[in-house]
């Protein structure tokens, strides 16, 4: 099942049931008229809205409209947790290495993760507007998952049966601001703006064999004003999401919808490329003694994709222009 | 004008206007369902729930009843942000003195502030249930502000004016897992549990002279298990708390209803005590040579107060157990 929400004037946009080719959405209200809303109610809501998909599916749904994605708000517009794991290890290794960084202790048994903003997540066609070219302007293509009510103490096998969606993300970073942020302690805030999301928020069985020991067995398409950046394989992930989602639950439950990201997909096969510029350059640093590859300019684009085995977009893709923000 | 959220089952409360003397209630249903709903129609919610708080403080509001503080929820149950600073800088010194740690470059410039989990607050007598007395468990009494919508790049005088409410807040937190979240860059994420507020969100001028410079100058009352801990005083704030909302606004809007915090409330007189265990013990170390008072124990209680110049509890007071965590 894929759903999507869409732009109505209100903070929270309006649910729709969107069908498996991307073409066609279906008003999802008779069931919940946001996805927070589903996903409180979700062993109720969710068969309800499968039974909606598979009307759109079979093409019988009366209702039926044309799904646009420039219409489309992030699945959740706004949530009440977002964290942020760094669950590829060969990106921090690379970061390490080029900045001549301490390894973490313990970093394949403890993942790093932030906790973000949640406030207003853009969508996937939306631009990114920010106050200046000067801090650092840098996508980072991403998954995540979106998790009904998870107890505290939850294991990792016991959080992938909160797994209730799977999303794609562009975890836009400000990375002249992240150093004084890591060296604080504190860690990010003002190097993190607002992350986008791809229009469509998936069930785990729109992946079929690609959902696979709680990652998504499927790269990730980069490209950046149009010229091939990366494909890395989520496959790779070092962490899975339950275990991501466990971390996360360790002293305190997190409430129903709340976001867990991968963090930048990255592979130790360094020719499929990099999903954000800060790897590209740590890269160049390690390889040619200096990076090469300069952060976004305002007007840049960036477009991340992840096709499934029948070459369809499965989260209808993430297409967004960086540009100056209005201050 | 004085809110609180009720108890009604649902996640998010049931609003209602609290007399000054906080002896009476009013539904606030006709204006705002919710204190996120009045958040985000503030200019038309303000003045329509000011009629009601009238009509209440002078006696003759219909349907008014008792207030029972152990009925309230925290007045946001959960917020789509929460975003705390550490604005009284005397703490961070004392915190560098006593863990021989390096001074943060910038820090009377720059405030600290770290992205907090907003998705399950709890209320000021609501039992603080966590897994292990080995993670150190502390309590960090702070105030806090609750604002409207801020634009990106808003400056620290134009913050104060999106000031909307002042919150009393425990900023619970687990000492022994903050030092690997600090060195790893990442920030605070299992180190920060539910924070708690007190009942009442209370708008600037029901502190009348003791909210000036964008602080709340009054003392913070602390106790632990019936014993004074420390009153530090709210005025010494080194960043009042436009800087500090300015500072997270720098790279993206705060929609409605974010919280900001001021970080544990501390003084640089030594014998006003402490609204945190941390800092106590900081201040013995460097004192006696070790930190001689342990962290909190299942069943300990903590008591935060703030009194106002006619001896009224301002937002209704904290008082909270630590218990363990049904796991």
């Amino acid at each position: 099942m894929k759903l999507a929400t869409l732009k109505n004037g209100s903070r929270d946009g309006h649910l729709v049931v969107v069908s498996r080719d991307n073409s066609w959405a279906l008003d999802a209200s008779p069931v919940a008229l946001t996805l927070q809303q589903a996903l409180e109610n979700w062993a109720s809501a969710e068969p309800r809205l499968r039974l909606l998909a598979d009307e759109l599916n079979a093409g019988r749904a009366v209702g039926a409209f044309s799904f646009d994605a420039t219409l489309a708000m992030a699945p959740l517009p706004r949530a009440y947790q977002w964290c942020d794991g760094s669950a590829f290890l060969s990106h921090g290794t690379l970061m390490q290495k080029a900045f001549n960084l301490k390894a973490h202790e313990g970093a394949e048994l403890t993942p790093l993760m932030y906790q973000g903003a949640g406030d207003d997540f853009l969508g996937g066609r939306e631009d990114i507007a920010l106050p200046t070219e000067a801090q650092g302007i840098d996508f980072e293509g991403e998954f995540g998952v979106v998790v009904d009510e998870v107890p505290m103490g939850c294991s990792a096998e016991q959080a992938l049966q909160h797994i209730k969606l799977i999303v794609q993300i562009n975890d836009v970073s400000l990375r002249a601001l992240a150093p004084r942020e890591m060296v604080s302690g504190f860690g990010f805030l003002q190097a993190k703006p607002s992350s986008s999301f791809a229009p469509l928020a998936i069930t785990p069985d729109e992946l079929a064999d690609a959902w696979r020991g709680g990652r998504v067995q499927l790269p990730l398409q980069v490209h950046w004003n149009g010229q091939w950046f990366g494909h890395p394989h989520g496959g790779e992930m070092n962490f899975h999401f339950g275990q991501l989602i466990a971390h996360a639950a360790l002293t305190r439950r997190l409430r129903a919808g709340t976001v867990i990201g991968s963090g930048t997909v990255s592979n130790s096969d360094r020719s499929v490329g990099s999903a954000c510029i800060a790897e590209r350059r740590a890269i160049e640093m390690i390889e040619q003694g200096s990076a090469q590859t300069a952060f976004m300019r305002f007007g840049d684009q960036v477009h991340m994709e992840v096709l499934g085995a029948d070459g369809q977009s499965l989260f209808g893709g993430i297409d967004q222009r960086v540009v100056q923000a209005k201050v």
